[in-house]
This record gives C-alpha cells, sequence and structure tokens, in this order.
C-alpha cells in the first residue's frame, strides 16, 4: 500500500512525459505488489519448512499438515482484508456520493466533501490491500495443499519418496518467481508507444514468463522425478492454459470491447430495470465457460498425472494445475495491481488540474489495466476453484486417516447425510454474500449519517471556510470495516465446525462439496455482472448511448452501483470463504469428530 | 382459464355488494382451479393404473416406474406452461408499459395501447395456466415417485406387499381431495365481514382441511398397513409441518406486514440501486429457513419412516414427506388462484368505471390472496425439493438395477467424476435462469417494436378514432412464447443426457443433486427478491415514503420491474427444471448406459 500510494502522484507526473513514461511508473509499483505476494509466500513457507524440518526434526511427510493451519491464517486474513476492504472503501464511497453528489450538489471527489479523503483511501484499501492478501492467500494455499496431497500420494509409490513429491510445488513456484522476473524487463516500449504497443509490451511480458515457466518445470520434472512424472508436469501446463481460458472469458463477459457488454449498454437506454436484468442474465451465462474449464481442467490434470491407476497421485496432480495456474503469479499480479495506480492517478491530475492531456493518458493506462486486471481474475477464481478441490482432496485424507480404515462408504451421494451437507453448502454462499451485502449497507448508512453530522454542524464547510473532519469520516469506515466483517467471517468458521458436531465429518465434506461448487458459480455470477455493468457505463460515458448525463448513463450508473459490492465485496469474498471452509475444516478435524462422538453419545 | 376469466367481472360485481360476496365468487373460481389439478391428477393416475394394471396386466412393482414416463410428460408441459406463460405475460407487460406509459403517455390498461389486452390475457396465461400446470406437475411427480419408491422399498419387507405401499401416497392424495372439499364449505362469512374475519375463514378452511387429512391418513395407515408402520404416517405429517413452516417464512420475507420487507421500502429512498442490492440481500438470506427446514424434514422423514434399519423405507418416507405436503392442495391452491382473480377484477372496476369501493373491496382481496399465496408458494417449493430427492432416489434404484448390484462405490463424493458432476449441476440453475431472462427481454423487444409500429402507422390510434391491431401483439406474444421457451427447456432434456453418454450415469445422479441443491436455493433467492420487491412498492404505494409518484416510488418499481422475471418466470421454472431434469435421466436411463457404454468403446 505505501508504494501504490506514493507511486499514483509520480504516474500522474510520468503520463505529462508520455503514455509509455506512466506506464513505467505504474507498472513498477504494480511489480513490488506481484513480487511482494510471491515473495513473502515464498517466505513463509521456507521459514516454516526450516523451522519444522531443520529445527524441530519433524517428519516431511508430517510437516504439510501442519502447514495447512498456516494456510488458515492466511486465509481469516485475506477474508478480513477483501471485506473488511470491500466494506470500507464502499461505505466511503457510497457515503461521499449519496450525501456529497445528491444532497450538498458539490462535484466527485471535491475536498469539502468530508468523505472525500476515506473514499480515497478506500481505494487503496479495497483494490490494492484487498486484493495482494486475496492472492497471497491463493498461492501459498493452493502450493501448500500440494504439498499435502503429494505427500499422501507418495506413500503408496516406491518411485518417489514424501520429500519429492513435496518439493515439486515449491520449486515450481520459485521457478515462476524467477521467470517473473525475467518477464518484468521485457515490459518496455518506446517513448511515444500507441495503447496497443503497450498492450503487447504486457503481454509479451506474461507470454514470456509463462514460456520460461513451462521450460523450467519441464526440465525440474525429468531431472528431479524422472521422465515416467512428466504426467505431472502436464497437469501443472493445464492449469496454466485453464487459467488462461477463463481469463479470456472473464475479459470477453465485462470488456465493452466485446458484444457482451455493449450488449449490455443497450438496454440502459430502456432503463435501470432492464439494465439489471440484462446484467443479471450475463452475469448467470458467463458461469458455463469457467464451469466447464475448470471441470477439463480437473479431469485431464487427474487422468494425465496418472490418477486412473493411482487416485493420490490425480489428487496431487489436480493440486499441481492450481500451482502451475498461479506460478506467473509474479508478472500476472503487477500487471493486474498497477491499475488502481493508474486509476488514482487520474483522480490526482483531475484534483491538482494537471492538463487534460494527463488524464488521457491515465484513463489509457487504466483502461489497459482492466483488459489485464481480467486475466488475473480469471486465474484468481480457476486457481480458488482448483485449491479448494485439493483441500476438499486433503480433508477426504485426513477422514480416513481418523478412521483408519481407507474405504469411506459413507461418503455415497445418495445418503441423506450427504444430501443434506450438499444443501447446507450450497446455501451458505448465498448466505454469506447477503451478510456482506448488508454489511456495506449498514457502514454506508453510518458514513451518511457522518456527513450529513458535518455539513449540519460546521456550515462553513461547503463555503469552503471550514476544514471538514475528514479523519472523522476514515475512522467511521475503520470502523464500520472491523464491526461488519465479523459475522461474515464467523460462518466461514462456525459452520463447517458446527455441521461436524451435529452430523459428523462425513457430511462436512457435502457441505464443502456443495459450497464449493454453488460459491463457485455464485462468485463468477456476481464478479462478471459487476464487471459488466462497470464497463457498459464507461462505454456509455465514451459517447455512446447519449454519453454522460443521458438517462441511459443514469441508468448504467445504477447497473454499476449495484454490481459494485458484487465485484468488490462479496464475489471475491466467495473465493476466500470456500479455502477457509475447507481448511478449518482439516485443521480441526479430530476435534470436530471427537465432539460428534460425544454429541451422538448424549443424543442417543 | 375458462372459469378464472369469466369469474374476473362477476367478482368486481360481487365487491359492489359486499367484500364476502367477492371473496364467495373469487374463492369459488379459485375452487375450481384447486379441484380440477388435484382431481385430473387423480384421474389420470387411476386411468394409468387402470390400463397398466387391469387391462395389460403389469406387475404392481413395475407399473410406477412406467408411470414416471407420465410424470415426464406433466413436467415437460408445465415447464412449457411456466416459461411460457412468464415470457407471453412479461413480453406484453413491458411492452405496454415502455411505449404505452412511457413514449405515448397514455395510462396504464388504457384501451387505446395495442399490447393492453395481451397484457390482460397474459395475467391469465402466466398466473392461472401457469400456476396451474406448475401445481399439477408438482402434485402427480410426488405422488409417482413415491409410487415407485414404494415398490422398491416393499421388494426386502416380508410386511407390505408392493400393492399396499404404492396404494398408500394415492391413498393420502384421495383422502386430501375429500378433505379439501370439506374445508371449502367452512370459507364463508357474514355480508359485512371485514379482512381479518375474511382470512380467518380462509385460514379455518385450510387449518380444517389440514386436521381432518392427518387424522384420515392416521387410521389409513394403521387400518392398511398395521400399527407398526406408523412411522410412515409420521413422516407425512413431517411434510405437511414443513410445508407450512416454508409458508410462512416465504410470507414472513416478502410481505410488508414485517420488518425485511418494511426495511427494504426504506431503501427506496436512497435509489433504485440501493434497493436493488437489499432486496437481492433479502433474497439469499431468505434461504437459510427453507434450507434448514427441507434438511429437517429429510431427515425426520427417513428415520421415522425406519430409513436407520431399511434404507429403502426411509427414501419411501421421503417421498411421502412431500405427498403429505401437497395433501391439502385442493384447497391451498383454490385460497391461491383466487388472487389473480381478485387482481383482474380490480382491473376491471377501474376500466368499467366502478365505484371507488368496489376497487377497495377488489384490492383487500387481492392483498388477502397475496398472504394465503405465499404459503401456496411455500407448500410448492418445499415439495419441489422433497419430490426431487425422491426422484434422485429412484434413479439410484434404476442404476443399481441396471448394474444389477447393490453396492454402487463410484458414488463417492470424492470422485473426480461426482465432483464434476456436482459443478456442472450447480451451474446449469443459473445458465437456465440467464436463457430464460435472455427469452423474457427479446420477446419484450419484438412487442415494443410491433406496438410502435402501429402507432406510426395509425395515427388515430392515440387520438382514440381507430381501432388498435389488438390480435397483432397477442400473436407476437404467443410467438415470442412459443419460439423463446424451447431453448431453456432443452436443456433440460439434453443436459442430463449428455452428461450420462461422455461420464456415465454416476455423474448424472451428481449433476442431478448438484442442480437440486444449488437449483433450490437460487429458486428461493428469486422468488422471494421478487416478492419481497413487488410488495415494497405497494407499501409505498400505501402511503409509505411520499406514496405513489415520489422518488422512493420510482425506485420501488424499478425493483418490481427486475423482481417480476425472477418471481414469475425463472424462479418456479426452476423447481420444474429440477424434477424434469431427474425424470428424463429416469427414463433413459437403460438407453444413456448403452451409449456411454459405446462412447467409451469409441474413445478407448
Amino acid at each position: 500500500m505505501t508504494v501504490a500510494t506514493r507511486a499514483n502522484a509520480r504516474t500522474a507526473w510520468g503520463a505529462r512525459e508520455s503514455l509509455n513514461a506512466g506506464l513505467r511508473v505504474a507498472f513498477s509499483s504494480g511489480t513490488v505488489m506481484g513480487m511482494t505476494v510471491v515473495g513473502l509466500g515464498l517466505l513463509d513457507i521456507s521459514i516454516w519448512w526450516w523451522l519444522l524440518y531443520g529445527v524441530f526434526d519433524v517428519a516431511p511427510e508430517e510437516i504439510p499438515p501442519i502447514m495447512i493451519t498456516f494456510g488458515m491464517g492466511a486465509s481469516a486474513m485475506a477474508l478480513f482484508a477483501r471485506l473488511g476492504g470491500g466494506i470500507f472503501t464502499k461505505a466511503a464511497d457510497v457515503g461521499a456520493d449519496l450525501v456529497g453528489k445528491v444532497e450538498a450538489g458539490i462535484p466527485e471527489d471535491d475536498p469539502r466533501n468530508p468523505a472525500s479523503i476515506a473514499d480515497n483511501v478506500g481505494d487503496n484499501v479495497g483494490d490494492v490491500a484487498g486484493m495482494g492478501a486475496d492472492l497471497y492467500e491463493s498461492y501459498v494455499g493452493s502450493i501448500i495443499a500440494t504439498m499435502a496431497l503429494g505427500a499422501v500420494a507418495s506413500l503408496g509409490l516406491d518411485s518417489i519418496t514424501a520429500l519429492q513429491a513435496i518439493q515439486v510445488p515449491v520449486s515450481i513456484a520459485t521457478i515462476g518467481v524467477l521467470c517473473s522476473i525475467l518477464g518484468t524487463f521485457v515490459v518496455r516500449a518506446k517513448g511515444d508507444a500507441s495503447q496497443a504497443v503497450l498492450l503487447g509490451a504486457l503481454r509479451r511480458g506474461t507470454y514470456g514468463s509463462t514460456a520460461l515457466i513451462a521450460i523450467g518445470s519441464f526440465l525440474l520434472v525429468i531431472l528431479t522425478l524422472g521422465s515416467e512424472f512428466l504426467g505431472i508436469w502436464a497437469a501443472m501446463i493445464v492449469g496454466l492454459i485453464a487459467g488462461n481460458i477463463i481469463g479470456y472469458f472473464t475479459e470477453y463477459y465485462t470488456s465493452d470491447h466485446y458484444k457482451p457488454t455493449q450488449l449490455l449498454s443497450n438496454e440502459a437506454l430502456t432503463g435501470p430495470a432492464t439494465t439489471i436484468i440484462a446484467g443479471m442474465s450475463l452475469g448467470m451465462l458467463s458461469t458455463l465457460i469457467p464451469v466447464l474449464t475448470v471441470i477439463g481442467a480437473t479431469l485431464a490434470a487427474f487422468f494425465l498425472s496418472g490418477g486412473a491407476a493411482t487416485p493420490g497421485l490425480g489428487l496431487y496432480g489436480i493440486g499441481l494445475s492450481a500451482v502451475g495456474m498461479l506460478s506467473t503469479l509474479g508478472i500476472t499480479l503487477a500487471t493486474d495491481a498497477y491499475g488502481p495506480v493508474a486509476d488514482n492517478a487520474g483522480g490526482i491530475a483531475e484534483m491538482a488540474k494537471m492538463e487534460p492531456h494527463v488524464r488521457e493518458r491515465t484513463d489509457a493506462l487504466d483502461s489497459l489495466g482492466n483488459t489485464t486486471a481480467a486475466t488475473g481474475k480469471g486465474f484468481a477464481i480457476g486457481s480458488a476453484a482448483l485449491t479448494a478441490l485439493a483441500l476438499l482432496a486433503e480433508y477426504g485424507n485426513k477422514i480416513k486417516e481418523a478412521f483408519e480404515q481407507l474405504d469411506i462408504s459413507p461418503l455415497n451421494l445418495l445418503d441423506p447425510k450427504i444430501l443434506i451437507g450438499l444443501f447446507l453448502g450450497a446455501m451458505l454462499p448465498f448466505v454469506f454474500s447477503s451478510l456482506s451485502m448488508r454489511a456495506v449497507g449498514r457502514a454506508a448508512g453510518d458514513m451518511v449519517n457522518e456527513v450529513r453530522r458535518q455539513f449540519r454542524e460546521k456550515p462553513g464547510i461547503l463555503e469552503g471556510t471550514e476544514r471538514p473532519d475528514y479523519a472523522g469520516c476514515v475512522a467511521i469506515s475503520t470502523q464500520g470495516a472491523q464491526r461488519e466483517m465479523v459475522v461474515p467471517s464467523l460462518l466461514a468458521v462456525i459452520a463447517p465446525i458446527l455441521t461436524g458436531i451435529i452430523f459428523g465429518p462425513f457430511t462436512v465434506i457435502a457441505l464443502l462439496a456443495g459450497a464449493l461448487t454453488s460459491g463457485f458459480v455464485l462468485a463468477i455470477m456476481m464478479a462478471n455482472a459487476g464487471g459488466a455493468w462497470d464497463n457498459a457505463k464507461k462505454f456509455i460515458e465514451g459517447g455512446a448511448h447519449g454519453g454522460k448525463g443521458s438517462d441511459a448513463h443514469k441508468a448504467a450508473v445504477v447497473g454499476d452501483t449495484v454490481g459494485d459490492p458484487f465485484k468488490d465485496t462479496s464475489g471475491p469474498s466467495i473465493n476466500i470463504l470456500l479455502k477457509l471452509m475447507s481448511m478449518v475444516s482439516i485443521v480441526f478435524v479430530t476435534t470436530v469428530i471427537a465432539l460428534n462422538d460425544l454429541f451422538i453419545r448424549i443424543f442417543s
């Protein structure tokens, strides 16, 4: 966040000179974010490994399950950052707009508005810190889950040791970091480069890193495991390809360069109601390809890595496909994280009354960022599904261990206890989204009251003679975020534990599977509907259907406002929720089984 | 539909005299609908039974699986009626409003609007025919599925024959029809009765019938099966109670007599965006209690009827709980179906310029209808979940039969083939809803063009000197409905068959389970959000937040318009989709297994 906030003004300054100069600054700050996330992720994993393996002398195959507690911590923190960040930024945004723009009639970002600073802070809290924590969690989660599955898979095989199986995901991630660093050097262009050339430069960086990672991990698998394990490498490549497919279709459904969002903007001509209906419909339809892609990737990763003969190896392959998908995170996150920086640079250019071409250039950078961010979102969503699947498999392993048997026949899909778990799980993401959207509404209500109070008690603010209490509004947003994220977060922890105590661990597996499938679909729907509404509004602001201020624009703004909590609060939080619930289940498995025994004994 | 359309004017005429007189006419026409649905349902089942058992001499236990093809037909027809009806009515409604009210500036229901007749027709097509076909399908579906499960359960037991197990659901339904008829006689009040008294009369009818059914079915089970099967009776009662709980909470979340909808109407003060967000949030949260209720009912029905010792009997109990829930359909549907009649009576009172107190009384009847309709909707949703569960179990039986083994270990929840089925299933209701909402939008677009064309080509229409081409608009709605319902309906048929051919029947079970759980939640969310938006608008029209014409009202109208396809097209169609997919899977099971074998042989 420090780098991002400092880079804002510098990007605006760079954009005075040229588009390329602006990109260099913004992209550099994005690179800091990308490399910090992957670097800290690998560092943390390494420290834990060194402590447990080197200092406490724990057997290698026992370490990954212990490290899942570390993943649980990262997940809980990510949920706080996504939810809290989303609540913070939306409360400030809505509060500033409703009282400032609508009631007091002052322009957006006007310094007379007490909530304006909270609004600017919120952009960094939500988009930078929230996204960073989210992807840090995805990154370490996928690596740790795969390490755990590798350890279990190696138990049944002579040709691979636990240590070998555990090191593969970490090594692939390390190769990914190195190749990402190399890739960032390619992202440069001549001073007078156009937007298309810059997009080409960004793409060159990502694709170059991807190719290098593919080669590097091929050599890794050949040299450490031998050529009979090339299927594992193939599983990893499957993940990389799947991430790109989901990313492409995220862009297709949400960018105003493509039909769906353009057609959505047409609906704005007939008012807000048709805009909302069409956006919901678009979001729902956009779940088709990601689901088919995840299904294809799951099956391909499972069978390519040898799951038909050795199921454990197949599950390891599914985990590796998630690791593969996220191996380029260093550079994809860099191309993703520079978007908010460019966005804020535009705001600064406006507030500082810089020349109009500066704002045009930062807008061009921002629009470029939206395109590359779509790919990043695709990676986050796809890897969440695959990681959650891997964690589900690991939970299955834990149960097998606890019951000391390998046949887990109570997992029959037609058993009532499994079916009710699926029902409970399918419902959870909906209730969670409802709670998080309500939280945004309540926090925004507090902000509205605070801004109204300041305007009422200090009439000088609106005349520009009195300084508003900016800190008061920041405090309201902060308190709102901290207070409102408690209940939805508790849901993630309590739901699997309570289900386990009452119905036993098999119902918990069904709960996790139900939440994963319905939550994955709901998250994509919310994220893509929100993105499409946002860009349909921008498309109209770009001159379509009467441009800014037209009735169509007003309708599109309604869509955009509905989309904000969809795409920035509830949608991305669901991805984290799914993984957090899985890790909570794994960490507390023995406790829950014991309490379930007690529960049954009491009630029978 | 004939009775409903004729009762409209008569209800308006009756309401001139008194509230009670209006209720008598409207409720009588609703009773025709209720009794037609249950009567035809039992008649059709009886005819098939007579043909197969009496004429073709088929063994009793083989008849229910054959009759599932009959259920499939009813389901397909119900999907057409719900989807087609929803598309018809919304196309006419939106078309009439957008061009008439917004562009030409003429009032609602103005005879100069060419789409006004199509709009009136649509109310009957969607609300009367659509609802009737929907509940007919629920009714026969639950009975047939339970007959099939009873036949299978009896195979493993000495104490009960297939014939006995098959006759129980039909007999309970028959008792239900008789008790419903008795109940309708209680629905009467004095001429000057208030709304509360009339509600009491309606409730007396329903509760009286329910009590009679409970006693009658108790005697039935005791006399035909013996007291050791009283658990089966208890399962049926569980269904009745669960239906009432879901109905109560449907009312709680959607009626403006309770907090949630009142709070939703507050959100209209800050504009359409907050109204939409709060409505979505309300809909999502309202899924909690119905899911918990269905879970509780499933477990209670399963274990009460002896599922712990004999799983087959437990599944039979789940089916019977659905039959029990729908046993009061004769009278609950009567209290449900009179709502649209009262609604249309109000329109006629307006158009015919009758005294204002007539409209007030029809509005009171309509509002009464909304309260009782909520219970009816709860029964429809709850029974859909339980029936779909019963059908899922029956599909499991079919697979066991096909593979000639009772152990179906491939149903392990952690098998990749099961997980991908869950993913596919969770996605289907979303894609289906997207397609049905799009269909409404497209058909409405055609209507807009037609109304614009008539206004342009016949300028005399707006001046009142030329007669609009009403039939042209009806034809547009009809064609739109017929054309647009093809693709979503095909999805229901093709998805399970194609999944079965490619991945085999075990993945189909997972597909059905995934669709059932995520679809159930999505359907409740859409139905309740839509209902709450509708009533929040009515609450404001009743004088809150500035009343009709205020900004809050405009925002509430946006919510209501978004809610229309939610609650009248997509939401209820999902319930039918779930059952239709299950029945298609059961009917084509052997074909699909054979084609799957072929598919595997070709690709390996």
